[in-house]
C-alpha cells in the first residue's frame, strides 16, 4: 500500500510548475462546476504519517480554490460540551452545505488510528470503530456529500530528515510538534496502522489516496490531483438499503449488506405493533384523570430533579396521525420539567439551510445535554412517514433511512441517552370529529388546513407507513410506545406513566 | 409601580372565560398578522417575584398561541463555554428569526437583579448593568426586534400564600423550587431591586409591564393582554444615532444620547486616519521579506502555542480595497497557526437566514473561545462600508452602526478577547494594474468578477466611507491599522508585526 509512497518520489521545480498551472485552473474549474451548480458539498480528510507535511498541504488548497467556499475543520481533544455528546456529533454539526468544501483534520478516525497503533490494540474496538465510519461515510455518501481521504506519506528516512531539517533552523523549528518527535519513534507502528484502518475503510464512494510526501513539489502536485479526481467523480448512486436487496449483494457490497441486516434485525425479532390491532376503547374519568396527571407528573417533576437524572441525556419522539393530541401530551410533560431543563423542537418541512444538508443533520444539532430533555414534535421519522407519502423522499432515500434512523439512536443510546418514541393513534372517525372542532373554534382553526385535509385522503397510505416504521425501527433499545389515544386524556396520563418508567429502568 | 399588583386583583372565573375567549383568537391573528407577514420578531423577557407562576404563563402561551413559532429559551447558571465568552453571547446565539417569538427565562437582567438584591448593593456595577442592558435592547429594536419585559408580581401574604397551598399537597409541592422558599424571606429586598431595574430599563421600545399573579385568571388575562399590546404595537423608528443629533435630544431620549457620544468618545478623541495621507512607497526586497517573514512567523507560532495564550480569545479583522491582498496576508498568518486554534471566516453578503436576525447576529456565533483566533475576511464593517455605499442600509441604519460597533467591541474587549483590525490599503492605480492580472490568469480570474469593476467606479465613495470609518470606530482598545499595501511583501510582513506586538501587549 505504501511502497510508491516510501520510495519518496520526487518532482523537480520544472516538471511541477506547469503541472500546477493546470492543475490550479482544473481546480478552480471543477469547484465552480461540480459544486456550486450541483449543490454537492465535498469532504477532504486529512490523515498520514506525522511530519509529512499535512497542514502545509491544506493552506495549499486553501490557496489553489476559492477559499471562500472551503472551511478547514480541526478537531483536537474534545472540549466538556463535546464529550456529553455522541462522539460524532462535533462532526455531524460543521459538516459543510451544499456547494462547499470541508477539509478535516482530527477526522472521526482519530481513535481508530490510536487504537491501532498501541502497543496491543484491541481488535474488536478496531472494528468497532471501522464499522461506524463505514455507517457514518455510507449515510453522508449517499446523501450527497462527496469524500476523499488523503492518506500523507513517506519514508522513515525522509520523515527524520525532513523533522530534523526543520529543526535546525530555529525559524522553522516551530513547526514540529512535540507529538510529531515522539511519533519518530514509533514510525513502523503508527505505518501499520494506518495500512490496517485505511484497509477497513476504503470504498468506493469514499476512497483513501496516499499521498507521496517526502518531497514538497510531488505532495503539491498529489494532493491536487487526488482533490480533483474526486470533485470530478460522478455522484455516487446509492441502492436501497433493504436487508432482502439481492442486488445489492450480488454488486459486491456484501460487507454493509451484512452490517445492515445487522441494524435491522433488532427490530424483526421483535413482534411488529400494527395501528388496525389497537384498542382505541380506554378512556380514563376526569376525576380519574386529574388524579393519575398530577401523581405522575409529580414523579416526573421528583425524577426530572434528581441527582442521577443529571447525567441522563433525555430524548422524547412524539409522532402519530394529525390532531392525534401530540401537542396537548407534550404540554402535561413541560409542566413537569423545570423550564431551563428541555427543549421542545416542532419539526416541520426543512428551511433551505437544512435542505442544504444530509437529512439527519438539523436532527443532530438539537440533541440535549446530559439533565436535559429535548422533545421533538414529529422528528426524523418524517423521512419514511410525510416524506415517503409525499414522494419528497426517493424509495432508495426512505428504504434505507430504517437503518440510518437505527444506527443514529443506536450512537444516541450508546452515548448514554434515553430515548422514548410515541406514536399517538387516533381513528378515523375521531380524526374527522377533531378536524370539524377545530375548524369551528376561533383559537384552534389554525391547527387546521387544507393540508391536513389532504393529508387526511391518504389515511391508508400514512398508516401503511407507520406500520412499515414499526416493523423496522422498533428497536430493543429503542422501542415504540403506540398509544390509543382517542381519549385524550387517557393517552396523556399513559404517556406520562411510560415517561416515568423509562427514565427509572434507564438511571 | 406595584401597588396596583400588591392588591392582588382578582378575576372569577365567570369573568375570565369570555375575556379569554376573545384574546386568544386576537393573539393568535395578531401573531400571524405581524409577526409572520411582516417578518419581525418578538422577544418576552419573564421575570419577576419567585413564586408568581411565571412558569404556569409561559406554558399557558404556548398553549394560546401558535407554539410551532414560539421558542422559549431558559437559562440557568452559564456553561464553561457560555463563560468562555461574553456575557451576552448566549442570548445573541439564540435570537428568534423575524416571524418568530421567543420567551426568555433568566435572561440578560439577571446580574442586575442579583446585584441589586444584595445586602450592600454596588450601585456603580448596576448602572453598568442597566447601561449594558439598554445598548442591548437598543439595538435588537432598532433591528427589527420587539421587546416586552413582564414582572410578575403579588403581595407578600399571596406569595407566601400560593408557596404554602402548593407545599401542603405532596402531588404539588415539586412545584415550589428551594430557591422560592428561601425568596420568602426576602421579599422586600427583591420587590425593591425588581422596583430598581425596572425603573432603570423601562423605555417605549422595550417597555416593562408589570403582571399582577395572586389570581390565577388576572395573571393570565394580564399576561395575553400585554403580549397581544406589544404584537401589535407599531414598528420601533429607530433614529440616527449621531452624537450631533439635535432632533434625538430634543425626543427626550437624552440619556440615550449621551451613552452614544460616550462610546464614539474614544473614536472621536483620537487623530483619525484619512486614507489619502498614507505613504505608499514602502516595499520589501524578496529577501528581506523571506528573512522577516520567517522571523515574524516565527515569533507568532511561538506566542500562539504559549501557555498565556491559551487564555486569549483573538480576533483579528481584515478590510480593504477589492484586491488589497487579505487572503495573502490571512493565509502568512494562519501558516504559522495551528489548524486547530484558527478560523478563517469569509465574509460575504447575509444567507436568508442571517437576514431575518439583526445585523451583528452573525458575527457573534463565530466568536473565538480563550486560545483560539478567529480571522474575519472582511466583517461586521461592512455595515458601514458596502451597505453604506450600495444602499442596501438605510442611512439611519449605517449611522447607528459605528455606535452599535463600537459597543460590540467594548463587549468583546471586556471579555477579554483582543480584538485587531487592518485596512489594507492599495492605490486606485495598483488595483487597476491587480485587476487586469487577475483576469489575465488562469487561476486568478475567479477573483475578478463584474462586481468588482463596478465597486471600482465608486472608488471615492468607498474611500469617504473608509474614512468615515477610521474616524468613528479607531478607538483606543481597538484602533484600527491603517497599512499601504502597494507592495504585498511590505503589507503582509507588517500585518504579522503588528500581530505579535499586539498580542504581547496584551499577554
Amino acid at each position: 500500500m505504501f511502497d510508491t509512497a516510501e520510495s519518496d518520489p520526487r518532482l523537480t521545480k520544472e516538471q511541477a510548475r506547469p503541472l500546477e498551472a493546470k492543475l490550479r485552473a482544473a481546480l478552480l474549474k471543477a469547484q465552480y462546476a461540480r459544486l456550486k451548480k450541483a449543490q454537492r458539498s465535498l469532504l477532504i480528510v486529512v490523515a498520514g504519517i506525522d511530519g509529512a507535511g499535512k497542514g502545509a498541504s491544506v493552506s495549499l488548497l486553501n490557496e489553489w480554490m476559492d477559499a471562500r467556499h472551503i472551511r478547514t475543520m480541526a478537531f483536537g481533544a474534545p472540549t466538556a460540551e463535546e464529550k456529553d455528546h455522541p462522539f460524532l456529533w462535533r462532526y455531524w454539526r460543521q459538516l459543510p452545505a451544499g456547494g462547499k468544501i470541508g477539509i478535516v483534520f482530527g477526522s472521526w478516525y482519530q481513535p481508530l488510528f490510536q487504537e491501532a497503533a498501541r502497543k496491543r490494540p484491541d481488535q474488536a474496538a478496531i472494528q468497532a470503530h471501522a464499522q461506524d465510519i463505514r455507517h457514518f461515510e455510507n449515510l453522508l455518501s449517499n446523501d450527497g456529500v462527496q469524500i476523499i481521504k488523503l492518506w500523507y506519506h513517506l519514508s522513515q528516512d525522509a520523515q527524520r530528515a525532513r523533522i530534523d531539517q526543520l529543526l535546525s533552523d530555529p525559524r522553522t523549528a516551530w513547526q514540529v510538534r512535540p507529538e510529531e518527535i515522539k511519533a519518530r519513534k514509533k514510525f513502523s507502528r503508527l505505518r501499520d496502522a494506518g495500512a490496517l484502518g485505511i484497509s477497513l475503510t476504503h470504498s468506493d464512494h469514499a476512497p483513501w489516496q496516499v499521498i507521496p510526501s517526502a518531497d514538497e513539489q510531488m505532495r503539491s502536485i498529489a494532493t491536487g490531483q487526488a482533490v480533483l479526481a474526486a470533485l470530478r467523480r460522478a455522484a455516487h448512486k446509492p441502492v436501497a438499503d433493504l436487508p432482502d436487496s439481492g442486488a445489492m449483494e450480488a454488486s459486491g457490497q456484501a460487507l454493509r449488506a451484512a452490517e445492515i441486516k445487522a441494524a435491522l434485525r433488532g427490530a424483526a425479532q421483535r413482534k411488529a405493533v400494527r395501528l388496525e390491532d389497537l384498542d382505541y376503547r380506554a378512556t380514563l374519568s376526569d376525576k380519574e384523570y386529574e388524579e393519575q396527571l398530577a401523581m405522575w407528573q409529580g414523579r416526573l417533576a421528583e425524577l426530572a430533579r434528581s441527582k442521577k437524572f443529571s447525567r441522563l441525556p433525555l430524548i422524547l419522539v412524539f409522532e402519530g396521525n394529525d390532531a392525534a393530541g401530540k401537542g396537548g401530551a407534550i404540554r402535561r410533560i413541560t409542566h413537569a420539567l423545570d423550564a431551563r431543563q428541555f427543549h421542545a423542537i416542532p419539526i416541520s418541512a426543512p428551511s433551505p439551510e437544512e435542505s442544504a444538508h444530509p437529512y439527519l443533520w438539523r436532527f443532530w444539532r438539537d440533541l440535549p445535554r446530559p439533565g436535559n430533555v429535548a422533545i421533538y414534535d414529529r422528528s426524523w421519522y418524517g423521512r419514511v412517514l410525510v416524506e415517503r407519502v409525499e414522494n419528497y423522499a426517493k424509495a432508495a432515500e426512505w428504504q434505507r433511512a430504517y437503518a440510518e434512523i437505527n444506527q443514529f439512536e443506536a450512537q444516541l443510546r450508546g452515548s448514554g441517552a434515553l430515548v422514548v418514541k410515541f406514536w399517538l393513534a387516533i381513528t378515523k372517525e375521531e380524526q374527522l370529529k377533531r378536524f370539524r372542532e377545530r375548524e369551528a373554534s376561533p383559537f384552534k382553526s389554525f391547527k387546521i388546513t387544507a393540508d391536513d385535509w389532504r393529508n387526511r385522503k391518504k389515511w391508508d397510505a400514512y398508516q401503511l407507513a407507520a406500520n412499515d416504521m414499526f416493523a423496522r425501527s422498533d428497536t430493543a433499545d429503542c422501542p415504540w410506545l403506540v398509544l390509543p389515544a382517542n381519549d385524550k386524556q387517557h393517552a396523556r396520563v399513559a404517556v406520562l406513566e411510560h415517561i416515568v418508567q423509562a427514565v427509572e429502568k434507564a438511571l
